[in-house]
């Protein structure tokens, strides 16, 4: 497997939903977003047209299989979904359910945060984080 | 075909540089990012697991596509692929050449803008843009 040396998702030294040969799937502590999670590619690759064509579909079923247990278990009004990697050129992709209410909405969560979303409504969406966990296990099952 | 009034994508009412049944490719007039491009799918669907599974891969294999063609022309240094639609919420695809001089870099483009790039520099990429626009008819010949 290609790594390079001090890269954080070469590494991937975090708490992982689900973990397979060729990627994996984490739930991000990020306060405001209860529900971000991410699939980070094992390999160290910097673009998706950089993938053979059999991992390029793989990784898009992931992200695929990522939204829907996203989208099952938080519910959102939205789902967003990104590869950036200009900080760490490491293909991983960013599924994230967005809320009338959260901290950016209609803007993407990278731009100023518009309002502080009530921590009551952030309780609730941070309660469902166990069953997000055994949806991601559920769905990326057929993965192994 | 599903539409809905009053949506802009819906009505595809600017210059596109492919347009097929299934979706159009635009070269988005971006002072700041000469070559960014979208996939704007035709039909008023919402989010990617709303398209049924020949949909699904038909759209990522267009966004591929546009990825290659955008590398092959504009040589970036890193390119940035996102679904988002919060405020339009008719399903396309951002896909944007970055540099490390451009006005966001290495942070997303919805960021906060660090800096300005050199206009000569922008000029320079802006030439690329009628090569960028032969590339993407050319690579998309093959979804006709």
């Amino acid at each position: 497997m290609t790594r390079q040396a001090g890269c954080e998702l070469c590494e991937l030294a975090m708490p992982v939903a689900w973990r397979g040969e060729k990627f994996a799937v984490i739930v991000v502590d990020d306060a405001a977003y209860p529900g971000f999670c991410r699939v980070i590619w094992r390999e160290h690759v910097r673009e998706m047209s950089d993938l053979a064509a059999a991992d390029r579909l793989l990784l898009n079923d992931a992200v695929y299989e990522l939204e829907l247990a996203v989208r099952e278990v938080m519910a959102p009004l939205k789902v967003n979904v990104a590869s950036l990697g200009n900080v760490v050129p490491h293909l991983h992709w960013h599924v994230i359910p967005r809320y009338a209410d959260d901290a950016h909405f209609p803007a993407p969560v990278w731009a100023a945060a518009s309002r502080q979303t009530d921590e009551a409504v952030l309780a609730v969406r941070r309660a469902l984080l166990p069953a997000l966990a055994d949806a991601i296990v559920r769905r990326f099952e057929q993965f192994q």
